[in-house]
């Protein structure tokens, strides 16, 4: 049988679409969640000095989204053709695009205390908000109370993840004015195997 | 007949491995090459202010990497399985972490001097060989004078234009002392349809 090993923090961010993909699939993977005390230690050890890696067995995979893609196509997760697969990939993107900003704020510790406010105030009044349009559009035209394609992808279960990571950053319910986006992250929610992953994955660190 | 307009800067970087997937698909694309001067009336009409843009016919596709990754389906350049395409999405994307560091460095206006300087050392003596060696490794292991795959794939195509980004960026020959991916470099710029697009394309902004 096919080993299947996650190593990440433990936290939701990155690893978590890999956690909902392998839950999805039914995988009994090994969620090797490491303390950061312990992570000057494994870094070295790591292809490119990050998590998270997915090791299934010998081979040693990195970098999420293509981690993500691959195994969207491993469980039938992928557009019904190459123009449904391109509209996941760039949802896929403008949502990490949208991580990276939000994440140079919420992460910065080293500016004053005003700028980074500012910063924080242009993210939720002018660049979450144009992100999020963007995106609610493409959901508004996919009309299958998914995000950009006909049917569930790979794409649902990397949106609703980095949803929650972004929540986090931002202390807010980012979805909350978009009706369609919210529909998709709810329709996750549902799927049986999500739910119980949900209810069971260690709450600290959310 | 299918109508391809591409819309960028009259530059090398994110348009170019585009223009080497459509010349290399021998698609008669009309090659928009906009000026600084006209960008902030042309930024407001693109749907994530960013260009790239490819028009197909009606459709406006955005996103390099998502684009690359369409038209290498569409040109039939994946790789020959899921995994063979999860190990050129995962060059692609550790290609695409380096650009991103280098451009930090090299478009950064407003640190002073010898910051930059340190930067860039940093990055020529540490960061470069660092994800250099990360994909001089693959190339070595694919065998096939490609990157990542048993054959010629779309990550190819990313990883030449790509290169020639960052050596005009760090100005330097980035690949001098990795001799697997100079070759993957020399096979790119051998084919017949990426020669003759190389040869007429305007040489200004490089």
């Amino acid at each position: 049988m096919t080993k299947y090993k996650l190593t990440y923090f433990n936290f939701v961010a990155l690893g978590e679409p890999i956690r909902f993909l392998l839950s999805y699939g039914g995988v009994d993977f090994e969620d090797n969640r490491i303390e950061w005390k312990d992570w000057p230690e494994i870094k070295p050890t790591t292809p490119l000095h990050q998590v998270p890696i997915l090791q299934i067995d010998n081979e040693v995979l990195y970098q999420t989204i293509p981690i993500c893609r691959y195994l969207g196509a491993k469980f039938n997760l992928t557009g019904a053709d190459d123009f449904e697969n391109y509209k996941l990939d760039n949802c896929v993107q403008t949502i990490t695009d949208l991580r990276m900003k939000i994440e140079m704020v919420a992460w910065d510790k080293s500016s004053p205390q005003n700028f980074i406010d500012e910063k924080r105030a242009e993210l939720l009044n002018k660049t979450i908000p144009f992100y999020l349009e963007n995106l609610e559009k493409i959901a508004v035209k996919s009309g299958s109370g998914y995000l950009a394609s006909s049917k569930f992808s790979w794409a649902d279960l990397y949106f609703v993840p980095m949803i929650e990571y972004m929540n986090f950053m931002m202390k807010t319910n980012l979805l909350e004015e978009y009706e369609n986006l919210k529909k998709v992250y709810e329709n996750v929610m549902k799927i049986e195997s999500i739910k119980n992953y949900v209810a069971k994955r260690p709450t600290q660190g959310n």
